[in-house]
């Protein structure tokens, strides 16, 4: 019997995601080859001598066929088309994921178009990652502690999900599963209006006389709280456009607190001030860091 | 000629900013004695056991005569009694100074009150720390990279200024001359309104059903973005009404930010989305890591 959970798992796009995915996949010795697709094959050969993956190949077929885990990470609105695409390639039983921060317009784009039965698409979003792009930035620890939520279809035999769920959990990540709308409607509040914050934030430091002067007068605490703002814009603008009517919700809500906020504050009534900052710490206790070298 | 920059400091308040204070001034050879002050002995004994301080003393006025430097590192609503205190017992020359958050009601009230000319309080605002407290999470760094604005009185003379600017620069830190009502403004867009923001996307995650999913739906984005807002609320209530004209301005231009936001959020536009975040992130990119270890 082979050590190996996987014989061979297949990562479309090594970048900061599927880079740390290859990695611990190695690291953690649960697949025996870790197969890397992409458009750019000099990078691919970089990934390989940087032992971020074992195998690559400029015939898509070859790096597909037999794999048992099957992982696209791309740009959201890349993923459905090459989702539809691997699967023609993949042999019977292999299951296709993603690692896309939205769930419902992906789930709802492969069940309207996705034809093939012998082989299964569920959704996934490991709640990691960072700014920072390219395999060059990945640890093999990424996933350690964080959430992973998967997404599977009405259809998706349980085996399937059986095996997904091992397969995050043996990278170290805590297994949820999810319909894909709930899960969007968590994420518009828990990561997707932090970034619009963090971006509102930046914006907002340009509304001021001697702006100028805000280079120097910023802390850690601005620099932290914005720290998303860094994140590719492209990527960003379609993640809030896959999940517009959940953010709007949440964003109005967020405007409702502020003018609670704003009430507060201009009462100047100090125990009303403490009580709802004290609030606001409790509630963020319940938030524990992940188990990892996460700063928190 | 002695190899030190001061023969004598004193710290009032050896938590986390007192305590990296002290330990910086001993291991760049800064000073050669660093005293700590503070309500409680045994801690301060701890503190000399663990390098933060060389010297205490429950005489007050021992600590403090010929001390070139004092720093009071307290809550502000207590900086200006216990500056006027100290100030009584400092010998003429020294520089009295604080590390509070806001100038403008610490300056008012001692340009008010303070009537000995041969010791001279000009306030510090130096932008580092974090919600931890006490020396135990100091470390002598803190302050490297970090902008370190200060706030002379119009009387202040400029040999007291331009020994204070030595002294933090000799720790590390920029410094920035600025009136306190410039002061209070600027940080009040930096510092303030992030520390409120954070909060309220914590409160926030309350405003869901099945809020008990939210413990497992959150990723470094949202712990990043509202980790400030696990600092004490006693010192942030005072430091939200010792500022709250300029904040309460500044979260006034943050709401109009909001609504730009959800207007282009619901035009559902890909270009006017990708515009806005590329905008934050070109804002962001201004506002570089300090050259220390932080992480950005």
């Amino acid at each position: 019997m082979s050590p190996y959970r996987f014989e061979k798992v297949t990562i479309y796009g090594v970048g900061l995601m599927g880079g740390a995915l290859g990695m611990a996949l190695q690291q953690y010795g649960i697949a025996r080859e870790v197969w890397g697709l992409g458009r750019n094959q000099a990078r691919l050969l970089d990934a390989i001598n940087a032992g971020v993956i074992t195998h690559t190949s400029e015939n898509r077929r070859t790096a597909v066929e037999d794999a048992e885990i099957i992982v696209v990470c791309l740009p959201i609105r890349l993923i459905p088309d090459m989702v539809l695409a691997l699967a023609a390639l993949a042999s019977p039983g292999a299951v296709i994921t993603d690692v896309g921060s939205t769930k419902h317009e992906i789930m709802a784009h492969l069940q309207r178009d996705m034809r093939k039965t012998e082989v299964h698409f569920v959704g996934s979003h490991p709640m990691c990652g960072s700014e920072k792009t390219g395999f060059e930035a990945a640890t093999a620890d990424l996933y350690v502690g964080a959430t992973c939520a998967i997404t599977p279809m009405p259809s998706t035999p349980e085996t399937a999900i059986t095996r997904l769920q091992g397969f995050w959990e043996s990278v170290g990540a805590r297994v949820i599963q999810l319909g894909p709308r709930q899960h969007d409607r968590l994420v518009a509040r828990t990561s997707h209006l932090p970034h619009l914050l963090a971006t509102a934030l930046c914006h907002n430091t340009e509304m001021e006389m001697e702006a100028e002067l805000h280079d120097l007068m910023v802390g850690p605490g601005f620099r932290d709280t914005t720290r998303v703002a860094q994140a590719d814009e492209n990527i960003w603008a379609d993640i809030f456009l896959s999940n517009q009517d959940y953010l709007l919700d949440v964003l109005g809500d967020l405007q409702v607190c502020l003018e609670s906020a704003h009430k507060i504050l201009a009462s100047g009534n100090r125990k009303l001030v403490t009580d709802w900052l004290a609030q606001g710490r409790s509630i963020r206790a319940r938030y524990n860091p992940k188990p990892s070298g996460e700063k928190d």
